[in-house]
């Protein structure tokens, strides 16, 4: 089970594609602090962010974006040894694995990227694929915000702070 | 023992007097993950920056800059709901009570501002006047980043993040 992906990095033209996924992620306002409302323009200078974030895409065998991550520092020069990083799968090849490629390929890019760990700061605690795909990845929580996200469905809910050094 | 200083918004004027605070404080690399070599106006561009960051300086009776501090949202939207602050005494200023005085304007200001919590994401383990004044305004420390900063001094360090409601 399972479809394997080419992973890449994304390039400008590939926003097209990658529009109705971000969207749909966002709109959900689940998993993401972005405003669910947010313009195609808007979201393409974040998710497209020039070095020192760099973004890749996930295609499947047809050639689709099926999914897509970006890795950026997460914090200014005296924290820029930590990386952070986000991720989106799109709803139709979710459980397939996906998910899972693209962190194994993020780990790697941050680590040639000269990151020494990697941290996220905000795994909505109703995230329970995410949670369990980081803590398989070698992930922990080494912190909890309380009620730090507004969830869509849930109301105010906790966020995890989840880090692995590199 | 003490002294009380005024506390107002910080206008773009201020920057002259804010500099060399703002220096000291950023080139000790010792607090601050910003880089210890940030210009002049790069530095104003970001402890200046417009809504919805909104910056503070105190002023001591002799109306000399000695303190100052900037409010933010900790996260995008759906996170906007909690603040992220950063504060500076003068070094001939310290020990005098401005931190709190700074710290208890700032918790006031971001209630008025609409604020549900405050969360610093970076509290250096080594600053332990921060950590101490910041535990005594009721935050408390609800993760740890290790060796999340490079202290100028003492090389990877760990980070708290800390945390209170409004």
């Amino acid at each position: 089970m399972g479809v394997e992906v080419l992973i890449r990095p994304a390039v400008d033209d590939d926003w097209a594609g990658l529009w109705p996924l971000w969207h749909t992620v966002i709109a959900a306002g689940e998993t993401y602090p972005y405003d669910p409302a947010t313009s195609s323009d808007a979201g393409k200078a974040m998710w497209l962010a020039p070095p020192p974030a760099w973004t890749w895409v996930a295609l499947d065998p047809d050639g689709r974006i099926v999914g897509t991550y970006q890795v950026k520092p997460n914090q200014l020069t005296l924290g820029d040894h930590v990386a952070n990083a986000g991720f989106m799968v799109a709803p139709e090849a979710r459980g397939l694995g996906v998910g899972r490629q693209l962190g194994l390929h993020c780990l790697a890019a941050a680590r040639d990227l000269g990151y020494r760990a990697m941290q996220f700061n905000a795994v909505v605690t109703t995230n329970v694929a995410s949670l369990n795909l980081w803590r398989s990845l070698g992930f922990i929580i080494v912190g909890t915000v309380p009620r730090g996200f507004r969830h869509a469905v849930h109301g105010e809910v906790d966020m995890h702070i989840m880090h692995r050094f590199l």
